[in-house]
This record gives structure tokens, sequence and C-alpha cells, in this order.
């Protein structure tokens, strides 16, 4: 099958490689023409422009985009006159699903198909496929299947979920249409939602294991400090390199991030790489905003994203404002760091 | 090797089977008979008492209790004069940390040797091995390894990290020695807090993709309820066993725990058969109070603790306090529910 | 000064009698004649019509409304084509500050001044005065202190902060312009942002004290539930009323929340005319809706929205997830509720 | 009435002047002589020892230690040859109620009464009086009333509670006889545990109106920062002073903490004086582990602790695991700070 690929950023080209090797045909367009040339040389059409890329394509086209959010809105202008009806863009960026809904809508008027498609797999999706969360009409979802299928993991890559019979599902192979348009970008949001949580609730045990020696520390026994009741119990130095490597195997909290940790602890078991300041790119904040419009609770979710702002220092004012009454009603200074 | 098993629940009598097909020698005690008479058609030795129990095995002893927490310490005290110095006992139930040290202790003036281990894996340890994290002397540790090597998964069963080389070590296999006394359980007590942390993401992001229809439901339009602005928004209605089945290839939240939700909701999509009210076996609140203790932030695990409270009505009084004061400040009654 | 009240509730209604006492001309309109007539009773001027309504004020006109958020915006359309070029449109109910900065960018079309004010004080404000956070244009809020001074509770409703020095800014006064067009509910929401956090903190405190005879409870002793090491540490049975009581005195959580829970207590020890579904009316998500915006953290006032939404049973189906996955890993049937 | 003051902190101190105010006799001992000797001047009795303190007071004697929780048993165990059967001790320090239970006990079989007085009031009680919360027998408490009276702040510092009738009861007074042994301790305990999370409450939501500019700010639209959707609704520059202060008539959030937050807002409105490293001082974690114990939920305090520990740097190593996280599946580089 024949797909048009924009953007090709380091999930793009991957994704155009993955889809080479199923043998599909590439067509490719980025800003930047090394990226282009790249990928010709690995066997993609390469396009000097957008005109020139949708010419490549034959009628009704497939162009996916894979772009960074911010500017995903001006490509989908640049490109819609240069389509025609039955024509159908797919999304794989970031988007915000609001805007699935928007641009579909917005593509209708010309007969254009709009698909959002959430993707996870990141660096490592050439090799180990990609998960495909998939919004939009039936028709052009399942006009896609081929290439969906080429990107996806495939069935082999998970053993068989007990109950399931007969020919294997599209979510068996990794891919799945969840619903009208939105509803791919709106389960991968969810999806990240989750991979904070997950992520936080890894982070916070490491910690605690890290954390095991507190009472080898010298604790000042001033009013201002909690002694510890019982030091002889926080004794431990653990081997956290060695502890995210058992857990591997066996345990209840097996999973791919445990994996990527393991590999992380091992190249630096200190993980002195790292400042520790925590980005966030948006998905788990929609979680959060969904949850909070549903009227269903996320505290765990939403602790986990609250956790990165304060990582970056957001918390500094109220932390402040803390020690500010702290010190008004118990003349309690600070520990270290100025005071009035 | 011989190992003598006590306690022959679900977990004890599937280890001992695990032992028994590695070629392990396993004597078996278990205050019901009939546990007893079973492992012992299948190939264990059976001791109608403790004094039995002892007496078959060779000095040094080693005797694996498996008990419910609440009788470890009684059948300790009943285990003590039986034996001799230098027989080793390991404890692989759930016990806190504080009572493996307690015990150590207690057991070391008679020069018995205490082992602690987690044990994690729970009904499909049988097939998939039990990841063991353990706690104690290095010398009666090193002296059990082949009983550790039986009863752990195997290096086979997850891929290597990148950057292990040589010889595979023993957490490499699915077994690993923590540390000084408690350590077993400690770590095993941070996995058990993990766990609690991931499975209330998974939990929460599937609640939030099954409110994803919210749109679609009646809101009242009263000064009580906040109006859903955009209800366009929320009009999903999501498969959830196909979502979490295609989650298991390709995503960042692959996991176990992820393949025994998309197995429960295959067999039961509503999950009907459950009520909901979530139960905690200990170990959630110790990672809590150990991080407490340690001055740690837990944010995301202690939520999860505490809404697994809520769960089974544990807020109660302090929603009626809150209900209270809505109605004592603004004159808002309850939606539902008697008022005074 | 003279202004037309529309929406004559319980607060509506109160604020004008507030505004009579004070001395100031109210013209009032409500789609009830009986609330008109009342008020009518008590010296306002009634009007039958919003027509009638703004015929009755002279020119430049000020308008407070006092609806329900639900229908502020279709009033506003009614009355829009009534008013002249200079007239003030005072919103005084819980909207959205996204909706004023919208109104008030609409009505300046016009020449008409749109004036939002957050207003707490509930059924008290009558006798206590209320609280005003006001946003919009400086003149016209300027032009209206008479009738936010009336409202407001006036400088001698609390001592005079330490350091204020000459005459009583409108802050001390109860009343204060915040800022342009939506400042004034933006203050207001995060104000009720905290209200959440502050009724969470004092419920969760009292429901602790209320589980201080927890030890005194049959606890079973099975391997589902994680036995109480220290019952005889949790032996109190408090005298709640008589806690909350106390605290009113020199304490540091001495509150208004704090004298309201007080007399709750009195009323009703055991808030037994309470059930316990708590209902939010739109600030707390806002807040926290603003605070993911900003990127800046709110784990406390995020935990008392979502512990509101948990009160409702909106946890149910997560809870469910739980139970599924602690049942599918551990064999661990639900302590009561039906099972698979 | 005579009392014995054991500490000659701040607490202690202003203890004995509001003790010498209402008349009532008292003995000091300090292990500085200049404390002791300045509260000398102001008409209290000086002793040079424990022994010298002792001998000054008429049996049944009354102490009351008001030391640092650090030193409070070691005095305790100097005191206690000195005493002679039916004296009392008092605790007023800020000991953790376990140790209530097992030092009445202790002293029970010498005939010696413990009496543990939870204090709040800090460096306001002087005037303002202090809010006490007795545990202990009956007997011994009824028998101090008299001190107790004068230190508490007295009926007239809160309006009477809707409902009350008759004599005015201690708790309208301003001190409360709990309960047992430990029983004003644990009430303190929860005292203070609110406390952090109305202080958290209030900090998070100032935090939040700080932050209402953040649409002013630039943004990086990279792949990494999550771009503002609508920079124009985050354009206000707060004076949190004045809302502070506005707040403080006629609001639902009016309280205490508040006042002393207008009062530091208006010392320095940028709070430049503080680094924002919040110190906890034992209660909030012993609040916390008496909900974990209890099975209570109590997500709002414990997260409003666990943001102390946070700003404290204590989830540096947690944010560094989920750094390292992002760098293995996303290739996502940290913003600032070095990387792999």
């Amino acid at each position: 099958m024949q797909i048009g690929m924009i953007g090709l950023g380091r999930m793009g080209s991957n994704m155009v490689r993955r889809l080479l090797r199923a043998g599909h045909t590439c067509a490719v367009y980025d800003r930047s023409p090394e990226a282009v040339a790249t990928l010709v040389q690995e066997g993609a059409a390469g396009a000097a422009s957008l005109q020139e890329l949708v010419a490549m394509l034959e009628a009704p086209r497939a162009l996916w985009l894979m772009l960074p959010v911010a500017v995903t809105d001006r490509v989908l202008e640049d490109l819609k006159p240069l389509l025609q009806a039955g024509d159908i863009i797919v999304d794989g960026g970031n988007s915000y699903y609001h805007d699935d809904i928007r641009r579909a809508e917005a593509l209708q008027a010309s007969n254009l198909h709009y698909i959002d498609v959430g993707v996870s797999g990141g660096v490592w999706g050439l090799g180990r496929g990609y998960c495909l969360m998939i919004g939009g009409e039936a028709e052009p979802v399942q006009h896609l299947s081929p290439i969906f299928a080429a990107l996806a993991p495939g069935v082999g890559s998970a053993p068989r979920t007990a109950g399931r019979q007969g020919e294997a599902s599209t979510s068996e192979q990794g891919f799945l249409h969840c619903g009208q348009h939105g509803a791919g970008h709106f389960v991968k949001m969810v999806h990240n939602g989750i991979e904070y949580g997950l992520m936080a609730a890894l982070a916070e045990g490491l910690n605690i294991l890290h954390g095991a020696n507190a009472g080898k520390r010298e604790h000042a026994a001033d009013a201002e400090t909690a002694p510890m009741r019982h030091p002889e119990l926080y004794q431990y130095d653990f081997n956290l390199m060695e502890i995210a490597e058992v857990w591997r195997r066996g345990s209840v909290v097996g999973s791919w991030l445990l994996d990527l940790t393991a590999a992380a602890l091992q190249h630096d078991p200190q993980l002195a790489g790292f400042a520790g300041r925590v980005s966030d790119s948006g998905e788990g904040r929609w979680t959060v905003q969904a949850a909070v419009d549903e009227g269903v609770p996320a505290p765990v979710i939403s602790a986990a994203l609250f956790d990165r702002f304060s990582s970056r220092g957001e918390s500094e004012f109220a932390d402040k404002v803390l020690s500010a009454m702290r010190y008004s009603f118990g003349g309690h200074y600070e520990k270290t760091g100025g005071n009035p």
C-alpha cells in the first residue's frame, strides 16, 4: 500500500522504515532536506514540498502527519487545498482530542477524511512495533488496515489473553479503532495519564528504598525536626539496580517501564546523569482535566502530574507561604535559607 | 536439597510442587491433614506434627514457614525448642520487617538462623516462578541457593537487561539477597506499595475511559451541580476490554498487571462480579509508614492506599462533615439522602 | 445610590435587604412575582419584567445579576437590547471567569460595562456582610463603591492586620477590585478551591479522631486483612463536639469553618442527618483546571475535589478494577459482595 | 494555685507569665540560669536544680514540663526519685501519645499521676491564651482546673456556638479533658495534622493566584513542553497581600491562619525572606500514621505532609528515576541539567 509521511523526526522516520520493511510504498516530506534524503537512501520516495508529495500519491491519497503539535494545524492548512475529495489525513502526533474533533469537522466539509492515531512506542517502536489507538470514521480506518498492521507489533508480541478465541482481533495485533473522531487521541491521552501514575509509583518506591538508610544519617535533635524514633529500622543500603532486576522476573510489578528502569540503573546506578527536573508534554494534564470534567476521581494520576510540576520548582511560592505561616504562629525559622 | 515446608495453603503447596519438580526433597506439615495428604500423593514426605517434621530433616535443617502473619510467631515459638544450633528458619509469609529483625535477634541467641523472604507471584507462581527478595546472614542464604533458584522463574523469563555481562546474577534468575535481617520483607513491602500505585493508575485510567460518555448523561442544571460545559467532548462509549488488549502490545503501559486486567475484562467486561470493596493486606500501609518515617514523599502510593480505605466506606464520617459544613454555610442540601 | 437586582433567590434577596438597610434604593426583578412582592414589602421597588426594571433606573444604570449560572447568559441576551451606552451590568453569580472575559468583550461593543463579582458569605451574608472580589474596568468599579461598601462586612469585622496604616483600604472593608475582567471570579474560584481544601482537612482530622477507637473493634485475622499491630493505642472514644468547641479558642485551626462545624456537631453529634454524598458546584473543578493550565501543583485541593467525587460513588468502576486485579493475581476474594 | 514549671523556652516562659498574671504561684527551673533569672524578676520563684524546685512545692506537687521532646524522658527519669505519691507531672510538650501511655503506666507504679496536655497557641499564647487538650485520670485533671483555666483563652474569646446553653463548659473556656492517657496529645496531633492541611490549602490557592499571569510568560514550543492553549486566560497580576486581606472579612476561608498570612504578606509581599524549605516537627507524620493504622483515609493531610518533604528536596531521587525513564522510552532529554 502507498502512504505519504509528513514529518521525519525520530518517530516519523522510524515509522517509514517499519513500513518499508513490510513492503509498503512510502513518499516522504520534511522541511529538512537531509531527513528526506536519508529515507530516500533507505527506499522511500522523497518530495521537496507538500505539493510534490501530494502529486506522488494516487487517489484516494493517505497522508500521515507526524509533527510537533504546535505546527500540525499550520501544515493542515497548507495541505488542504492540495487534496481532493476522498483523501485521508492521519494525525499520528500528540494532538489534543479536542483538536481532532474540530479538524475532522472542518475537513469533512471538503469531503476529506481525518483519522487521529495515538502512537505509543517511542524510540523503541522501529523494532518493537507501535501500539496504535485510532479514532475516526470506520471506512477510511478500515482502508488503512494494512498500514496499521505493519506498524503494530503483531500478534506474537504478547501471549494470548485467556478466553480469547478464533482469529486474532486487531487489538491482538496491536491496533484498535477506538471510536469516532478524537477517540484515538483520547485513549492515548489516558494511556499517558496511566503512564504518569505507573512511573510515579515505581519512582516513589525506589525512593523509599533509597531512603532506607535514613537511620544512619545524623539527625538534628531540635524542636524543628521530628527525631526518628527507630533509626535501627532504617539501616539498609539497598542496591537498587539489583532490586529492579530481580523484580523483572515473576513479580507483580513486572512491566516494560520496570525493564527500562532496570536498564537505566544498570547504566548509571545513582542516576547521576539526571537533575530530576521532569517535563510533561500535555497528555497528563489533559487526563486530569478529563477526569475533572467527567467528575471521576484521579488522585494518583494527578499526584503524579503535580509531582512533575514540583520537580520543576513550581511549588516554591506555596512553600514560602508555609514557611511564612510557621514563622508567624510559632516563630519557627527555616532550617536553611534566609529568614525575616 | 532437602527442605521442610510448614503451611500448605495456596502458596505453600505450590511452592512445594515447584521444588519437587526441580528434584528437591520436601517434608511438609500443615494443621490440616488433608493438605498434607494431597502433597504426599505428589511426592512430598508428610508429617503429622512439627516434631515429626523436624525429625524428618537432616541437620542443618531448613524449615520454610508459609503461614498467615497472625500465626507465624506462635509457630516459631513451638518450633524453636525442637531445633538445634545451625538450623535455618525461612519466613516466606507477608511478615512486617520489624518482626524479622526482632525474631532474628531472638533466634540468634540459640544459634538459629532466620531468613526473611518476600515472595511475589501469587497464584501464578507454580508455573511462572516466584520472585524472591531475601534478607539475613550471607552464609545461610548462600546455603539455600539451590532452593531459591528452583522457586525463582529463571534467567529465561525476561530478556537480558542491556549492559549486563558475564554469568547471570541471582537477580537475573529471579532471587536476590537484599541485605541484613528484614531486608527481604522490606523490599517486598515496597514492591507491594508500588503495586498499589500501579494498580490504582490503571484503575483510574480505565475509570476515566469508562466515564468518557458523561456528556450523554442528563445533568441536573441547578445551583448544586456544576453543569458540564462541553458535553460534546464526552460522547465516547469505549470498549475497555479491547483497549486493555491493544495496550498489551508495544505500549508504554504494558505490564503483567495490564495482562491480568485484560483477562479480567475479557471474562467480565463490566466487572459485574465485583462490588468494589478493595481489601489491603498490610504492605501498602507499611510502605506509607516507612515513607513517613524516612521523610520521603509517597503521594501516589498513599493516594492508592487511601482509595482502598474509601472503597470500604471509611471516609463516610468525613463526607458527612463536609455535607454538614456545606449545609451550614450555604444552606446546601445533599442531592440525595436525608437532611437536617 | 440606585441599583437594579435581577434574581431574588436566597443570595439576591438578602443582598437587597442589606442594601436597603444601608439606605440604597433598590429596584428588583425575579421571574417569581412572590419573590418580588416580598421585597417590595421590605422597601424595594418591584418590576414585573426586565423592561420595567430597566425603565425604573436612571442612566447610567447599574444592574446586578444574582442568577444560577445556567441562566445568566440568557438573561444577558434579553437585557442587552434594553440598555444604553454607559450602563453597568454586574454578575454576582458563580460564573466561570472564562465567561466573564467573553461577555465583557461582547458587551464592550455596545459600550456597556461588565463587572464580575465573586461573592462569599452564603446564607450568613445578610448579617455578617459579603466578601466581594471584583473584576472589570476601574471606572465603573469605582462608581459602584458605595454599593460594594454597603454589602461588605466593613472594617470592624476583623482586627487590623499588623503593619497596615492610614485610612482603611477597600480590602479592609471587605471588597477588592482584583483586576481586569474575570479577575473577581478568578479570585473567588481560587477562594472556593481553598475552601475545599480547608473543609477536607477538617473533615479528615475529625474522621481520624472518630476512628480512634478502632482498637476496640473486632478485626478479622485472615490473610485479607492487615491485623492492627497495636490495638491498645486506639482505645479513645472522643467527643468530637467538645473537641471542635475547644479548638475554637486559641488554637491554630480556629476558623469560620470550624465554628460552623462545632455548631453542626452541637446540633447533631453523629451527623446522622447527612448521608455523606458531597456535591461540588464548579469552582473546585475550575481551580484544579487552572492549576493544571498554569503548571502549578495543587495536590491538596485536587485530593479534596476527588474525595467529593468518590463520596458520590464515582470511583466504583476503578475499585472494581482493583478487586478484579487482586482476584486475578492472588485469588483474593472481596470481603463482601459477589465474586466471580 | 502553685505550680512548678520545668523548661523556660519561648512557650514555657510565656505560660509562666500568663499564670503569674492570673495570680498563681510559679516556681521555675531551666538549665539556663538566665532564663530562670528573667522570670524571677517577673515574680516567679527560681530554682537552681530539679531538687530545689521540688523542695519549693507543697504536696501534692504539680510539675509542668515544657521541654523539647528529645529530653523529656531524661528529665522524667531525674524527676521521678524526687517526687512522692500523689504528685502530678504534666507534659505540655509535643510528645507522641505513645510515649504518654508508656510514661503514665511507668509512673503509676510509683503512684505518680501523669497528665498529657497538647498546647496550641505558639508565640501568641501569652496574650491570646492557649488552647489545651488534656489526657489522663479525671481526678488530677480536675485538680489542676484553675491552672488550665488561667492558661486558656477564656469564654469571651469566641462567640457562643448556637445551641449551647447554661454554664460555659471547659471547652468553651478553651481547655478540655479529652480522655485517658495520651488523649490530649492525640487530639493535639490531629489538630496539627489538620493545620498541615489548612496551611497547604491556603498556600496552594495563593500559588495558583501567583501563577495567574502564566500566559504572559514565554513558553517554549517544543515537543517537551505542553504549550498553553489559552494564554489569554492567564494574564492576571494579582496583589496577594490585598486578596488575603479582603478574604479576612465575610469570606468562607476566614481563619486565624489567613490572618497570619495576610500579616506576613503585608510585611513582605513576595515572601522573599523565605527560601521555601518547610520543616515538619512530627505531629503531621504521626497523624498520617494514625490514619493508616486506623484504616481511615487522609489524602489531604498526607499530601500536605509530603509536600513539605518535597520542599526539602526529598523527592529528588524519585524525580531522577522519572527523567531516566522518560529518556529511556522516548529519548526525552531534561530541559535543564545534565543528561546521559
